[in-house]
């Protein structure tokens, strides 16, 4: 909670240090991201674990960037560019932490997958599900420090592939349950793993628009954006659009 | 996008307006969830489709509040419990968007639960964890303008039976799908919309802390009140936690 270990001594301090909380935040997030992945291939319950106890240190940046942030509109009121930055910041890491958690949850139900000792077949595609969302939000974290618009709605245009990829597993996955009975248990935490990897590729695109936002000072409407998907059936919407 | 349609002459007059606009936000994403609810329920595809549709009016008033915020914050330069107010509509509008987001996609999912005609029943314990949620909304409305950050607590507690509604009605559906493979893809969707009403409640959780910052002026730690919590057991936390 505390920012004591920020020794600011200026306005361009402080508003860096907020900018570096947002990068450590996200840099964790990858890591747990990465690990979530990581825990469930290689059945590793110790490092399921870990995610689970180390997603404190996401919760307590994010509460840090709050209060950065509340100082910094009381103390400093920011204007243009610095206060876009400001409110970014807090957007940006209220999905860091939505993200963070869902890798969290990842691990949680990493557990009883693997006391379950069952393999299941679809779990393959999982891998290649999570590096894209990784690729995404690594991206989308350059564009932020870089201050390109164009990468944001670059890596918000990436997140059309990985919808797709879900709905292709939630297909092979009920395919699997009807298989199988005994299946169904074990299919319903890589179903919901699916799902918290395709959530996250959707905070990553609520972080393309805040960056986008950030750097043009105009939002990158979804509507906008979104027209170029209406030609998708509607049963993929289903599982993919909130 | 344009808040054009509210004239005002005066700070005060700013702060009001953004007021109202969350409690209009407020307002239509409980209807939309109550529409989703009664949709389900009396197999109503063309109800399903108008909550489908009025989605953008939330979309375009969460809009709105990040376009007030922002101008409120340039011009205004609000301070103390102003400043809170300001910051707290930013996370409300977001957390309110979120819930709206999930009864829309509960709509989404209402239609192919109507064509394929089953009747899954399972479905019969969705209304009343619905219902729970839709009081959590409507109490933390209520809080928010009451300015009660007792009440916003008590609405945070209330979270736990809607978790363990979720956990009963998981497990019922899971030996439901075990009876007949015929009921997987039904029960996918029952088990997602449950899942929904699920995080819905989490995202109304988050207004609590919100609206506890707001007018205690210190954070809601949720670890704090988590502590609660951890004699629940771990399996019903894969399902709930994030």
């Amino acid at each position: 909670m505390t920012t004591g270990h920020h020794i600011v001594k200026s306005y361009d301090d402080e508003l860096k240090a907020l900018n570096d909380t947002i990068i450590e935040m996200a840099n964790l997030t990858e890591i747990q991201f990465e690990s979530a992945i990581q825990a469930l291939m290689n059945q590793d319950t110790e490092l399921a674990y870990k995610i689970i106890k180390d997603d404190d240190r996401i919760d307590d940046l994010n509460h840090e960037v709050d209060e950065m942030t509340m100082k910094l509109l009381a103390l400093r009121q920011p204007m243009a560019m610095d206060l876009r930055n400001v409110v970014a910041a807090i957007k940006i890491s209220s999905d860091l932490e939505r993200i963070a958690d869902y890798a969290t949850n990842m691990a949680r139900r990493t557990v009883p997958l693997i006391n379950e000792g069952t393999v299941i077949r679809p779990i393959h595609n999982i891998p290649r599900m999570g590096e894209a969302v990784i690729e995404m939000l690594k991206n989308v974290v350059d564009a932020y420090i870089a201050g390109d618009a164009d990468k944001a709605v670059a890596v918000w245009h990436a997140d059309k592939a990985v919808d797709e990829m879900y709905v292709s597993l939630f297909r092979e996955l009920l395919t699997y349950m009807m298989e199988d009975a005994s299946h169904i248990t074990p299919c319903t935490h890589v179903l919901f793993i699916a799902k918290n990897i395709e959530r996250m590729g959707d905070h990553v695109t609520n972080v393309c628009e805040t960056v986008y936002y950030l750097v043009r000072g105009e939002p990158l409407r979804e509507d906008r954006v979104r027209k170029t998907r209406t030609d998708r059936l509607l049963t993929d919407d289903i599982e993919t659009k909130e």
